[in-house]
């Protein structure tokens, strides 16, 4: 394949393992990658393939046509910013394009957003739904927000991550809305599954002899996933065929009393319990799990939780 | 197909949704069925399908070669024992094969087992690891425990169910044992999407919208489920090439105060980053997310549930 442009420069801010494999994937692509990170030693491997490692927050910033960011949340971005305007001695920075792929929520993310504009600063948010490891492969999926025509100006850059790219709007925290949402799937679902697998080993049934059951619920979540959808967004919430909350109930029950017995914290069984529960109380033992969504979507739905 | 031998009668015990889909299953495959339920009035179509109504649990026990008990937990089983039990005014029952396909945890299933050898009944356990649409189909799964010749006796009639039968060993207690673990994984993982429904509807983001980025969020984790599998077996808990444990807290952190932003329940989130705050605080910050079912496992570690 040839290559219409030549690569442009890129920078990443941030060398945990996802920053790594985001400069990984742009030296493979071609492009001239500087990185920075807090503390140094971290881009060893990088630097051997060709990354340049920036003196300072500022010298980054200004090495990239576009700068990504990497770091655990937002806070340390705005650390990294307030370090280059303290090196820069003014108040604005050298103008560039930032694109924040720092997972956090859609508040904090537009907040970063409007210090980055009045920093002078264009700015794209991307949330990345996929593993590390899957960086610079056919697997990976970023959903980004902001500028549309910022999107389009450096979607070729940002295809060298791989995959799929999905922009989702102007507003910058609408990445971040999506991102909150699919992680609070993603780590329930990771969470619920170490508890699995713990309290399979205090019962004696190693980790490998339940994965391939387990592969297969976590399989069936994902196929029940569209009909749950519809059933949501059309109000239809009848568990006469399915299974009715009165009976989630029953089996929360048992599997909150089996952790107890087994002396694997119950917390996160509790807290899921304690929402169908609510919804029951509220009357709706009757009606299928979709219904949760729509109780709990009520902002007053009355879940407390046991803080 | 030829059938090799005439079906057997069999009579099913409870006419939930999945009770009532054994039945339908059975009568599919040509077996006499008679059904009974606590609540008259539920096996309406059923019964116009050929199904036979029994008077009362003693008659419905004496119909079946093969009786299923399937109803909301192992408590509703022992009352259709004492019901049937009291009507015979004897201690023992009409020799038959009792099989509990009742969801319910493996003390309480095993104390099942032991009574029902006590009144005279052979008794296997399954657990449903399907919903009832499944049932009848390819994609059933059902998980089975108890004696392995009667089991094998039993077999061809309980193919009826569809899709695929495994035995787990003779303890009764071992199907509910892999049972409450994989519900456990299910229903937190349904606990968090119906969550992350709710946290969008607030955001202005329909469940059909986010039902696509979803799917792919519930596949990953079965992706990742055999590697965190054998990461576990193997006591490897590096979180330096994947995600550290303190940069998951970070995430769950900014899940839980996006979930109170928007009025959704954070519990579930909060009692998953109380696990994942316990680990960090042990110690344990780099490493990968495997380390917490080792971490969850150990029965002292100190994840305090917020009760
Ligand atoms: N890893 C994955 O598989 C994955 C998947 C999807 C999304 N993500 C997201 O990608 C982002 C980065 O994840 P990660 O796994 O690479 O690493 P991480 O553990 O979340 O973050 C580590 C990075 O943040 C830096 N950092 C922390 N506090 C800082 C501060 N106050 N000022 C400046 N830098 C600071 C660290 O620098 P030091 O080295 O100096 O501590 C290091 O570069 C996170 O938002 C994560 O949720 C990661
Ligand atoms: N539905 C599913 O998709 C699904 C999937 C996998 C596993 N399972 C498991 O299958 C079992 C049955 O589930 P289900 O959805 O069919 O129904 P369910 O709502 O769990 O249970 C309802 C059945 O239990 C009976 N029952 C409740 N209390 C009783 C008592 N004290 N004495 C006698 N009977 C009593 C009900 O009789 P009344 O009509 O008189 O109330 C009804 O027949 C459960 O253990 C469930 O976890 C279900």
């Amino acid at each position: 394949m040839t290559q219409q442009l030549s690569p442009a420069p890129v920078t990443v801010l941030g060398m945990g393992p996802m920053g790594r494999a985001i400069a990984a994937a742009f030296l493979a692509a071609g492009h001239p990658t500087t990185v920075w990170n807090r503390t140094a030693g971290k881009a060893g491997e990088l630097l051997a393939r060709g990354a340049v490692q920036a003196g300072s927050p500022l010298a980054a910033l200004g090495a990239g046509e576009l700068v990504i960011a990497c770091v655990i949340d937002a806070d340390a971005v705005h650390t990294i910013l307030d370090r280059a305007l303290a090196e820069s001695g003014r108040s604005r920075l050298p103008a560039t394009t930032l694109v924040n792929l720092t997972s956090e929520g859609p508040g904090r993310t537009r907040e970063l957003a409007a210090r980055a504009d009045e920093l002078g600063l264009l700015y794209l948010d991307g949330s990345i739904m996929t593993p590390a490891a899957a960086i610079g492969t056919q697997a990976t999926r970023v959903l980004y927000s902001g500028p549309a025509a910022l999107f389009d100006r450096h979607r070729h850059t940002l295809s060298a991550l791989g995959g799929a790219a999905v922009h989702l709007g102007d507003d910058p925290g609408r990445a971040a809305s999506f991102d909150v949402a699919l992680l609070n799937l993603f780590w329930t679902s990771i969470a619920g599954l170490m508890h699995s697998f713990a309290l399979a080993a205090r019962q004696d049934v190693p980790a490998s002899a339940l994965a391939p059951h387990a592969q297969q619920m976590a399989g069936l979540v994902a196929d029940l996933l569209p009909g749950l959808a519809a059933e949501i967004d059309a109000g239809r919430f009848s568990g006469a065929e399915s299974a009715s909350l009165t009976s989630v109930a029953a089996s929360l029950d048992h599997i909150v009393h089996t952790l107890e017995e087994a002396g694997v914290s119950p917390a996160v069984a509790r807290a899921a319990k304690d929402a169908v529960d609510a919804a029951v109380s509220a009357g709706h033992g009757g009606d299928s799990t979709a219904r949760l969504a729509e109780f709990l979507g009520r902002g007053d739905a009355g879940v407390v939780p046991r803080t």
